[in-house]
């Protein structure tokens, strides 16, 4: 059985509006810290046997998650299952800061970046960016209902990025005014299409439409080894506008071929015809 | 100069949220109707002058208020100002009635009609094709943030046509669901391009990259005889989010290409290459 005081974070995670799969992995991995913590022997395998499961069911869509889960061992050994844990968590830290310093090489002086909801990635790329005293601009989407790009532009006024925040229903307009495109993704499918935020595949549309390279940053541990861009189960929230149920299904799927290229910590991974 | 009356008319008009092109157009033709009551001679022909000038200026972006100022002569004689008016609403009604005729014949039955904001012209060919029998379904965008896709909701329950909203993030993923997208256009161009509430043109990428056919309803007072799509100057209004400015550009641009076919009130319009 997973002890109680799991449940809640897992709990804690599936409730979570603002903060993508990066966050979740962490959150994921520093609640096998604690079990580590609270079980041995025989229960903790029990309860890491749940957790192979729990974990991945806190949103299917996010590879982290998946990832996560595999990473971990099933052992009633408290030790392995926290210096696993514990290497998770620095291998995740490691992987998004080289990720801030790769993607940040593609930001020139005078960049115009738009950007849809927040990405933790994205946002290191933006901060390593910033330390290289480049100066660049960014176009962030509101992203409503659950607005992301508002705590987006509250880092970036912290940072000293100058935005301008628009509509979601704007990134067409506002796409032609951007020299670059920069985006998360909370998985990779296997055929190298990125689940991310809805809204990200019209965006992704309108930059091939008007020549604005469109990039994803993503760890490699989003990159689901199993899963194909037409088996992407889509979360939905619930969401009501004056009365009227409002579909809200969390993210769409944009195909490999509007993709520039996938900014992991290994380095830039491109389509397949321009390798 | 323009009586009181009319410029309180004027007022209300540019401060409009919902309603659109074809609403304001005929609110300005009661505004010149009200003036051929109130003023004749030198000080009419006065205030026609100036309301040439006026009507455009409530929004640059809508050919229907240029063509409507267009349509009205400056005379001193209130009887021709009168029944130019008047000619003007009855035309404006004829030809919303048969885009819903013309318009209701490209709904097959089951089809599914996506659409994004509220268009008259796009709620007069949901009525036709109520009327004829059909059966249908309607995928709408809420339209943040005056939300007029709650107005076009609330019409669609009462016409008893099934429906679901989205938030406008969605339009990517919701494209190919649908069998058909019908907008309506603020004005187009003289070049063929739509002018009509942003996330329409993402709207027409997604349904041209998923292979569903792409359709403009507007009335001809609506072709702008002059503008041509890369002289579109469009209007923004002011509108904030958790004390951060968004930028709110109420339009944008889908080019010819993207665009199957614009229904009038004298038949569809179809991409010259397919002429």
């Amino acid at each position: 059985m997973i002890p109680l005081e799991i449940r809640s974070i897992l709990e804690e995670m599936r409730a979570e509006r603002i903060r993508g799969a990066s966050y979740l992995a962490r959150r994921g991995a520093k609640a096998y810290l604690l079990l580590s913590e609270l079980r041995e022997g025989e229960e903790l395998e029990d309860a890491l046997r749940e957790m192979k499961r729990e974990i991945p069911a806190v949103n299917r869509t996010m590879a982290s998650l998946y990832n996560l889960a595999r990473f971990i061992p099933v052992t009633g050994d408290p030790g392995v299952v926290r210096s696993k844990a514990e290497e998770f968590i620095r291998l995740s830290d490691e992987a998004r800061k080289e990720i801030g310093n790769i993607g940040s090489e593609l930001i020139d002086e005078n960049e115009v970046v738009i950007t849809h909801s927040f990405s933790s990635a994205v946002l290191e790329i933006f901060r390593a960016a910033r330390k290289k005293g480049k100066h660049f601009r960014i176009i962030l989407t509101e992203s409503a209902p659950d607005y992301e790009g508002i705590a987006l532009a509250r880092e970036l006024d912290s940072l000293g990025v100058p935005f301008e925040v628009i509509t979601d229903a704007q990134l067409g307009l506002f796409a032609k005014r951007a020299t670059l495109a920069l985006v998360g993704a909370d998985s990779v499918t296997r055929d190298g299409a990125a689940v991310n935020k809805a809204g990200t595949y019209p965006l992704a549309l309108a930059c091939h439409d008007t020549g604005v390279p469109f990039y994803v940053a993503a760890e490699s541990f989003k990159l689901h080894p199993e899963l194909s861009s037409d088996e992407v189960e889509i979360v939905e929230r619930p969401y009501a506008r004056q009365g009227y149920r409002v579909r809200n299904f969390l993210f769409d799927v944009t195909p490999w071929r509007y993709i520039r290229g996938i900014i992991t910590e290994f380095g830039v991974l491109v389509p397949p015809k321009e390798i």
